[in-house]
């Protein structure tokens, strides 16, 4: 399979709630940025993230095998630092090889959980 | 960081809830346009609103700085006048420098809160 | 304002609810297709569904005015044929002038209510 | 109607609930590719699943009829091997003539619905 996707992406709303259910990875309110790498390379990917009243932080580097998924919960980042709960951000994800990205938020303050999800902005 | 993104972009869906959880900025029913201005460059933002039935209302003006994002609610807007709630709008948002626009809206009638999401069509 | 949009859109999710919240127009199940028609000029929309097992059924014909949005209910739809409930569909909609066309569902079933969106496929 | 769409479309997030309402094919947590095939032409799909940590499983074959809408469940992909539960993964979905792909997920898990949904990334 060739490579496919873009270079490029970029996910213009990023907000982890600051609770939700606790005790259960797969209920506990995350966000997610949900990669492709469908070629037969590594991807070597460099995520920065922007804030409202802040310089940007980063990069976060990450590798992507060929040939794999790797569904990242931004919850999970902390180098270069760990991203605060309860607050706007943004992220640009560029990757050395065509990738696609799609972002994902679920949210159990609620209790009951909400769901979002879209195809990320592909920039190049 | 270049710029990335485009200068127009179209949000189609719009309609704040007319009611939800009071009290908590964060689960009150609202609406937002997540913008990204990843450049060096401050952005100038124009959004214009289309209703059903009368003429569109705008241009809301307003800035983001330099490696920014700014995730705006349309609850928050009050100049030249605030968004009805309940009531069908769309939304086209102008930059003078390429950015990039994601649609949220919570939906904490419920009250359990619903979601949705989408990276804005960009249209120029 | 120019026009801004595409003038063909495909949504290729489609599915009312059979059931929901009664009694509210606000709440109960529903399919909407928000087109917003940012021109100058009168848009002449055509839409077609589609089916998992049976001839498509259309066109349905309407007209949004300039410079209005129109969020148009599936569930609204009559003639030449209300949409089925709880049927898979698929949508084609053809204007001639450029538009933007939004997909949201409301599921009432719950009756926690869930929702989804997305900007349609601009297929031209 | 002329076909319309693409060949190659990407979902790049892809997790079916382990659990959810039990009893309802209509309510069971799933996960969707909405298809359209708009042309009067068969199209042939090809839908190839990658993982975070082996190899890629596929093709799962499948063919939709002319002017016919598929929705198809990952759930109910069999041959050559079904689609684990409560695991990452991502889809390259592949046809031989133009087709639209939208990506839906109903978790049913709380047992309050959440729903997510997105037009899939047109590769090609």
């Amino acid at each position: 399979m060739a490579a496919v996707g873009r270079t490029t992406w970029v996910i213009a709303e990023g907000w982890i709630p600051p609770s939700g259910i606790e005790g259960s990875r797969a209920l506990e309110s995350h966000e997610t940025a949900c990669m492709l790498n469908a070629g037969d390379a590594e991807a070597h990917v460099c995520i920065t993230l922007y804030f409202a009243n802040r310089d940007p932080v980063g990069p976060y580097r990450l590798t992507i095998a060929p040939r794999r998924t790797l569904h990242l919960r931004f919850n999970d980042l902390r180098d270069p630092a760990p991203v605060p709960r309860g607050t706007d951000y943004a992220s640009v994800i560029e990757s050395d090889v065509p990738i696609v990205v799609q972002h994902t938020r679920l949210d159990s303050r609620d209790p009951a959980i909400a769901l979002l999800s879209t195809v990320a902005f592909p920039a190049v």
